[in-house]
C-alpha cells in the first residue's frame, strides 16, 4: 500500500522519512517548491535507509496511496482536503495537528458529505516536536518512544482503521495513545499549547539586559520553546482556543494564588502549600510503570485506557486484543509515594 | 588566606570543591552532622582535587579565615550571622543566596552595628543550579561560565573588597557581573524566581493522567524545575516577595492579554502580535558579544556595565582596570537583527 504525505515540514518530513526506512512505498508533497526540491536530493542521497518519492501536486501523491497523512499546519487543512477531494480519493485519512476537533469537522463538512465516500479518518497526533522547524530537522527517529495519540469516536471511527494505523505508528517506534478528539484537545492544551504561552511570556518579560545576562537554566529551559515560529504557536493554540482557553484560566487562578501567598505576612510559609501539588507531579513524573497487559481491542476500553494515562504497545495477530503498558497503581509502589 | 564556607549543600558545597582544586585553603561547615560526615570522606577520597578540612563549629571554621563566604538558605542566614560575630570575626562576608537586600540588612544589623567592625560585605549570587541539591550533587565545575553576581552599593561597597572577590570568582570560571542589591533583586525575580513559580503551577494543572501521558518536550522543560524541593523555591520567593510579587503580576497581566487574544474572532491572528516581543528575546538569547574591552574600575561604570548585561573577566595587575564582555549593540549586527 502506498502512503502518500501532504506537507514536508518537520512532522510531515520525519514521517516520511520513518515510514521509507521501514520499507512503506511513500509518496510526499509540500506546497512550497524549495521544499519539494529538498526532499528530492534527501531521497537520492539516502537510498540505504530508504526511498521516497516527492511529487509536483497533491493529486499525483494521492493516486495511488491507500492511506493520506495530511501534515501541514491547521489553516492549510481545508485547502489540502478539498484537493485530496478534488482528486477523487477514498481511502484512508490521518493527520498529524496538534488540534483534533477542528480537522475532524473539517473532515466531516469536505471528505465525507453526502456526495462523496472516504474508507475512513482517523486523527492523529505524535506528540514530538523541536524548536526547530522545517523538513531540515526531520528526522526518522523522530517518534521513537513519543507518545502518538489516535482518536476514536465512540459509533463513528472504524475500529479496522484505527487498528490498522495503530501497527503502522507503532512500527515507528510511537505509543499509541487512544483518546476521544475533545479528551485529546483539553489534555495537550495544559502539557503543550499553554506551555508555549507561559514560555513565551517569560521570554518577554526578561528583555532588560540585566535580566538577560542573569538568565540561567531556569529561564533557559522555562522559555526554550518560546523559539518557536510565531506562526507555529499561533495557530496550535489559536486553533484550539477553545481548549486552551480554560486551561490558562486555571493556570492564571493558580498563579493570582501565589501571588496572594507573596502578601501574605509570612510568605515562605504561605507558598509551602501552594508548591506541594506541582512538586509532587513533576518528581512523580514520568510515572513508573505495570507489566503489560492484553485488553480487549474495543472503542470503549481502548478509551478507558487513554483516561488511565496508558497506550497500546502491540496489536494482536487476530486483531481482537491489543498489548498495552499503563502507569504502576500508586499504592502500589509507584514513585508518588516517595514524596 | 583561607576561607570559610558555612552551608554545605549544591552551592556551598560546589564553592569549597571550586576552591580547594584551585589550591585554596577552605574549611566547611554545615549544620547537619550526616553532611559535615559526607563532605569529610569526599575529602579524603579526591587528594588530587584538592582537600578542604570540614569543622564541626562554625567558630572553628572561620577562626583562621579572612573570607567567609555564607551559603545557607535565608531562613538560615541570621543565625549564621549571629554565630559569625559572636565567634569575633572581622573579616569579609559574602553570600551565595539568591536575593541581596534582605541578607544586606541583615549584615548590617547583625554584623556592622556599633559594637561590632567587619571588614567589608559584598553580597554575591552565583546563577548556577541543577533540580537536585546537596552536597551530593556538588561539582566543583558548577560555576564554569556561569554568571555570579557580586553587589556594589555606591558610597557604601569598598572596591578594594569587590575587586578581590571579582578575582576570587573568575577563578572559579564565573562572569562577574556587577549590580546594586536591588537591582539584582528585580532582575532574578523574572529570570529565576517567577519560572519556577510558573514550572510548579504548569506541573500542577497537569496531574490528570491522559494529560501526563501526551506531556512532552514543552512540559518536560518548562516543568523541569518545579522538581525542585519546596523548601528551596519558597525561600527564594518568599524571601524576594518585594520583587516576585511585581514581577509575576506582570507575567499574569501577560497572559491575561494571551487569554482575551484566545477570545477573538480570529485567535491566530489575534496572537501573532502578541507572541512577536518573548519570541524576539528569545531566539536572540544569549545575544552576540562585542569584543571585549577595558573601562576603570569605577562602582558607577561597573554598574553601568551590569545594567547593560556586561561582566568582568578580568582585573588588571594595578586594579586601575578591568576587563569586561558586554553584548553587541544590536545595529552592529546581534541575532535579533535576523528575526
Amino acid at each position: 500500500m502506498d502512503i502518500a504525505v501532504i506537507g514536508l515540514g518537520l512532522i510531515g518530513g520525519s514521517a516520511l522519512r520513518a515510514l521509507a526506512a521501514r520499507g512503506h512505498q511513500v509518496l510526499g508533497y509540500d506546497a512550497d517548491p524549495a521544499t519539494r526540491a529538498t526532499a528530492r536530493t534527501a531521497a537520492a542521497r539516502a537510498p540505504q535507509n530508504g526511498r521516497w518519492q516527492v511529487t509536483g501536486t497533491i493529486r499525483d501523491a494521492v493516486a495511488s496511496a491507500g492511506l493520506v497523512i495530511v501534515a501541514v499546519p491547521l489553516p492549510a487543512v481545508p485547502r489540502v482536503l478539498d484537493e485530496i477531494g478534488a482528486a477523487g480519493y477514498t481511502g484512508l485519512v490521518t493527520d498529524v495537528t496538534s488540534v483534533k476537533t477542528p480537522v475532524r469537522m473539517l473532515v466531516e463538512q469536505r471528505l465525507q458529505g453526502r456526495h462523496q465516500r472516504l474508507a475512513g479518518y482517523v486523527g492523529g497526533h505524535p506528540m514530538a516536536g523541536k524548536e526547530s522547524s522545517g523538513f531540515a530537522a526531520s528526522d526518522a527517529d523522530l517518534f521513537h518512544d513519543c507518545a502518538w495519540v489516535l482518536c476514536i469516536e465512540p459509533g463513528s471511527t472504524s475500529l479496522g482503521d484505527w487498528l490498522d494505523l495503530a501497527e503502522l505508528v507503532i512500527g515507528l517506534g510511537a505509543r499509541v495513545v487512544p483518546a476521544t478528539a475533545e479528551e485529546h484537545d483539553r489534555a495537550v492544551a495544559t502539557v503543550s499549547h499553554v506551555p508555549h504561552l507561559l514560555a513565551t511570556a517569560l521570554a518577554a518579560a526578561a528583555a532588560d539586559p540585566l535580566a538577560s545576562a542573569l538568565a540561567a537554566g531556569s529561564f533557559r529551559d522555562g522559555t526554550r520553546v518560546a523559539a518557536t515560529r510565531p506562526e507555529l504557536i499561533a495557530a496550535m493554540c489559536g486553533g484550539n482556543a477553545p481548549a486552551v482557553g480554560p486551561a490558562l484560566d486555571g493556570i492564571i487562578a493558580a498563579l493570582q494564588d501565589a501571588r496572594a501567598a507573596l502578601d501574605a505576612a509570612d510568605p515562605m510559609t504561605a507558598l509551602l502549600p501552594w508548591l506541594a501539588p506541582g512538586h509532587a507531579m513533576r518528581a512523580g513524573w514520568p510515572p513508573a510503570l505495570a507489566a503489560p497487559l492484553d485488553i480487549p481491542a474495543r472503542p470503549d476500553a481502548l478509551i478507558r485506557l487513554g483516561r488511565a494515562g496508558g497506550w497500546v504497545k502491540a496489536v494482536s495477530a487476530d486483531r481482537s486484543t491489543v498489548t498495552v503498558v499503563r502507569p504502576a497503581p500508586r499504592d502500589q509502589g509507584g514513585p508518588l509515594d516517595d514524596l
